[in-house]
C-alpha cells in the first residue's frame, strides 16, 4: 500500500562533504549532503547546492574556486561541528590542518582521505539556493586509501546524510558488481 | 601522502535510482547514479545527469514528466539490467509493475519502495550530458518502508553505486546523529 508524503524529498541517504573555500582571504569550511554529480567524462562536473545565506557562497562567488573534501568516519564530529557553526561568527580556519593543490582559493583538509579541487563552472541559481557547479582540477588521495590506483570506497568509510532520521551512515558491504549482475536477465 | 590522480569524479558512493519515463508513449526506464539534490525546500528541486545519447532523454523532453523511484537491495538485477540495455532495443515497459500518480508521463515502479514524480523544471546542458532537474510534486512510499510518517532509509535498503569499483554497496549503520554530534566541538 503506498502512502502519499506530498512532495518531500526521498533521494537520501547522500554522500556527506566539506566544501572549502576562502572567504575574505580566510579559508572556511561547511558540511553540505546536497551535492550532485552532473555528468560522466573529462572535464567532470560536480555540483553543490548552498542556502543563499552561507557565509561560504561569497568566497566561492569572489574567487570562482573551492575545494570538496570527502570526510571519514571518524571526522563525524568535525564534520558536524562545520555544518552547525557560520563562518560569520566563528573562525573555522584552524579546526583542520590544510594542504593547498593548484588552486590558490580552493584549500583542502589533510585529513580528509579523497579530495577535489574545482573551478567554479557555473551557478544554477534557484529561489533559496545557489548550486555551484565545480569542474574537477585536481582530485588527491592518501595512497593508503587507494586499491588498484583507484579510490577505494571501503577504505575512505564516507558519510551518508539522511535528513528524515537526521542520522550520518556509514557504508555497508558490497551488494554485486554493477553493468553485471543484471545480464542474467538478459535472456528472457 | 597525498597522491594525485587527475581530475577523477571521487563524490562515490551515489544513490542508484530508476529514473521512469515515457518515451513515444510506452513506459522506459534507466538505472542513474548520478543524481543530485538542488535546494532544502517546497518546491523540492532534484537532478539526474544523463548522457545525452539515452534514449530517456527524448520522453522526459516531450513530456516534461518523469519518476524516481528507489529500488532495494532486492532488486539489484533488475535495476542494473534497466541500466545496461537500451530502450532503443528492448522494451522494458514490462519488467516491473507499474502505478502512476498525479502525473500521466511519469510511470511508477510498484516493487521500488519510494517513488517521486517529478515535473521538468529545467535542463542545465553540458556538451556530453543532459541534467534534468525535476520538482517533486509527489512522493509515495510503502506504509511499512515508514517510521514515525517519514521514509526510513535503513528499512528502505538503497543501492549505493561507486564508480571506482564499479559495484552496488548496500547502507552500514548509523554512525551519528547529525547536528549534534558537532556541538561538543563548540566549547573550543
Amino acid at each position: 500500500m503506498k502512502t502519499k508524503l506530498g512532495g518531500v524529498n526521498a533521494l537520501y541517504p547522500s554522500l556527506t562533504v566539506i566544501v572549502g573555500a576562502l572567504v575574505e582571504g580566510r579559508p572556511n569550511f561547511i558540511a553540505v549532503a546536497h551535492v550532485g554529480i552532473m555528468n560522466h567524462g573529462s572535464p567532470q562536473y560536480i555540483s553543490m547546492g548552498l542556502g543563499k545565506s552561507h557565509y561560504s557562497n561569497r568566497g566561492i562567488k569572489e574567487n570562482g574556486e573551492f575545494s570538496v573534501n570527502l570526510p571519514p568516519e571518524s571526522l563525524v564530529a568535525e564534520t558536524d561541528y562545520v555544518g552547525i557553526v557560520s563562518g560569520k561568527n566563528v573562525d573555522k580556519s584552524t579546526v583542520f590542518e590544510l594542504f593547498y593543490g593548484e588552486l590558490p582559493a580552493a584549500p583542502m583538509i589533510k585529513a580528509c582521505p579523497v579530495n577535489m579541487e574545482c573551478r567554479l563552472e557555473r551557478i544554477v541559481d534557484f529561489p533559496t539556493h545557489e548550486v555551484f557547479v565545480g569542474e574537477i582540477v585536481q582530485t588527491y588521495a592518501d595512497e593508503e586509501m587507494l586499491t588498484g590506483g583507484k579510490v577505494d570506497v571501503t577504505k575512505v568509510k564516507p558519510l551518508l546524510f539522511d535528513m528524515a532520521s537526521v542520522k550520518y551512515y556509514a557504508l555497508g558491504p558490497p551488494v554485486a558488481q554493477c553493468w553485471n549482475i543484471g545480464k542474467s536477465m538478459k535472456k528472457k
